[in-house]
């Protein structure tokens, strides 16, 4: 296995160094469009003798499909492993089809709103622009596994095992996310400070949310609806979720039996009211306005100024302290007839990611997923053609070897299932 | 009388227009940095037959002394009508005095935090600069009215106006301003437009609050302290208002006894919401942050980002329905001994301000006390030298003129008194 890992920002780098502890592969192309930061990924690794002569920093323009095709031709690439703002899925999945090489990613092709009835009807979804092209990787023999992160990606694994092992019928497939992640300045108190990009979080969670049900299809509602306080394990606790735009929604009914699916996150009523606030103020547009400077007038998109105002999601992992959970709640009729609810779950806790990767638990726990998907594909273990969602896979190996210790070879790191009457 | 109005945005363009249907002066100069804005003001009155020869348009920088000064000598000028945002005070009223003419403001020279306890101390006190001059005002001879629009300003008058006729006593002066106003969209929905200057509001609201008490002086708090419902006449109701910074408290202390003096703002919940979210993202700040756009990076602040995306708080007027109150509550002694509770006020309609003057009540509430005051000082009624307050001045004839019917040669504008238990 060959891979080339597009983008070194914050989850491609911790995608890097999560496989540079394994040894599935032979090589792995580290590029971004910042030649620099792909070289800083790369020497990170070389410091501490991970690299062993397996990783090569290269820049690339995930906007191109040509830039992507030539350099993975270029290296003989087997898998490209897009790490990009999902902006460029299109691009780099066009690239990875053209130089024949199999393809993941951690989030699909973005939404488009409904041109008339954005909060009740679906327009264009997400990943319906990659599932159109479904029948060209099936013809190319090649596959392309999307939504492959942890949300989506771990969550749909827990879908598939929920449906395989745990449930006779399943009412609901409810993905709840949740934290207590505190970020604090040099002098001890609590900064605003999102642990993922605030342009994608904005996108996300001000896009109409998708909801699936099996008499209604998809459908949409208001930003912020259904609000549920969900209780989320190991010390994180009671949190306000809402429901918000995910891919899991799109991907489950696809090959999972179930009444309902949905996606809720537990963004908390502080964050809830900041992105309604920038919402109201139109703060969260991304079409430029004109604005006086001391230079004259500039064209700046308002979300673009509110990003640049906070600091840096990649840098903040030395001064956050707390665990995210990332998880899926599924309630239906248990193999001997009796009610059942579930929460599948995976915690990481930023102090242990920063410890042993210097990377911050939200990108780290994103990362992890995809790695182990890669090693399954590399082993044989999971096989497939065309674009297909991880529910598509059988989940026991990969909840196996995400769990198996170190020292038998796995990666040691333990998911959790929550009886919940 | 001949005056040099600088500035003609809404306040200065409501001046004229209210100053326009009056006789006590020879000429206004309306005069704006945008020349073209000046003659908007002054059309509009020569369209309806109230220019009557004496409104002169004119271009004026208002950030230049000299600026200002040569265009009142050049206009004999008597009187410098101050109506541009308070970042100029020092500039227009040093060119008032170099001028040998006479000033009045609306706001007060700003103020700059304490350097180390900016929410317990104060530091430079809104004023502080123009205080600081007055023995040279004394000395030339002249007046600078300070503080003459309705908050500072009628405020100030119904204070003196307490202390004179109303109280043995005062134990507070306690400003507080609340409205009922609500901005609709072309289908009628509410939308987010602050009828004032989003610029200057977040300038007063995230500034320390000064509070003023006899046994500590001034002091400041942290911002939106001390939340109230106050209940407002007139068909508002109950209103949250909170601590804000505001020249009523600096000026009354200097001229009025009493035990307290303070000044709530009715942002309401919502409003209080949203300024606190934009301190806590940085977007209140006036510095320019480095910004991607189309055409690279650009420098920008954050406020003047926030400002652009805004309705012009002077466009608003036909979209808006409502009534706003200016007023001070007073609590003390009765003459006979008995407890007091008052409040004196003004309301202002925003329908019936733009049926009268085309003008949104907000503003046009601002503009009309400072031309009562020139129409007092004009007439000999108000005579002083060097920097004083509105509460230096004898509040029963300026209370008369403003409450007299048109017929009878008044203003026609009632203020309320309410005995409050």
């Amino acid at each position: 296995m060959r891979i080339l890992l597009v983008g070194a920002g914050g989850v491609g780098d911790a995608i890097a160094k999560i496989a540079a502890r394994r040894s599935f592969y032979d090589t792995i192309v580290v590029s971004d469009y910042d030649l620099g930061r792909a070289e800083r990924t790369v020497e990170w690794l070389e410091a501490r003798g991970q690299a062993r002569d397996r990783f090569i920093a290269a820049q690339v323009d995930a906007s191109d499909p040509d830039s992507v095709a030539s350099l993975a031709l270029e290296h003989a690439i087997t898998h490209v492993m897009n790490a990009v703002e999902p902006k460029f899925v299109p691009t780099v999945f066009a690239g990875a089809l053209a130089a024949g090489a199999d393809y993941i990613d951690m989030a699909m092709s973005l939404s488009e709103p409904h041109p008339t009835d954005p909060y009740t009807e679906t327009g264009v979804k997400l990943g319906d622009d990659q599932f159109a092209q479904a029948p060209d990787w099936e013809t190319a023999g090649r596959l392309a596994l999307v939504g492959m992160g942890v949300e989506p990606g771990l969550s749909d694994v827990f879908a598939r095992y929920a449906a395989d092992h745990l449930f006779e019928s399943i009412d609901e497939l409810g993905v709840r996310d949740g934290a207590n992640l505190v970020v604090r300045d040099d002098l001890g108190n609590e900064i605003f400070a999102p642990s993922f990009s605030i342009w994608t979080t904005i996108e996300e969670c001000l896009n109409p949310p998708v909801i699936w049900e099996r008499d209604r299809g998809w459908y949409t509602t208001e930003p912020f609806s259904d609000p549920e306080v969900f209780d989320f394990p190991d010390g994180i606790g009671p949190v306000e979720c809402v429901n918000v735009e995910h891919e899991e929604v799109l991907l489950m009914p696809r090959w999972i039996d179930a009444d309902k699916a949905t996606f809720k996150y537990g963004l908390g009523n502080e964050f809830i009211g900041i992105l309604k606030t920038l919402h109201q103020l139109g703060l969260d547009k991304t079409d430029p306005l004109t604005v006086r400077s001391a230079n004259g007038p500039v064209e700046v998109a308002p979300r673009d100024v509110v990003a640049a105002g906070l600091p840096d999601p990649a840098s903040i992992g030395p001064r956050m302290t707390g665990k995210t959970c990332a998880g899926l709640y599924v309630t239906g009729t248990a193999p001997d007839g009796s009610p059942r609810a579930v929460y599948l779950y995976h915690v990481a806790d930023n102090e242990w990611t920063m410890a042993e990767y210097e990377s911050q638990c939200v990108v780290w726990q994103t990362a992890l997923n995809p790695v182990i998907a890669l090693e399954l594909l590399a082993s044989g273990t999971w096989t497939g053609r065309g674009v297909l969602g991880p529910e598509a896979f059988d989940a026991q190996p990969f909840l196996d070897l995400m769990a198996k210790p170190l020292a038998d070879g796995g990666y040691g790191q333990q998911w959790g299932l929550d009886e919940r009457g």
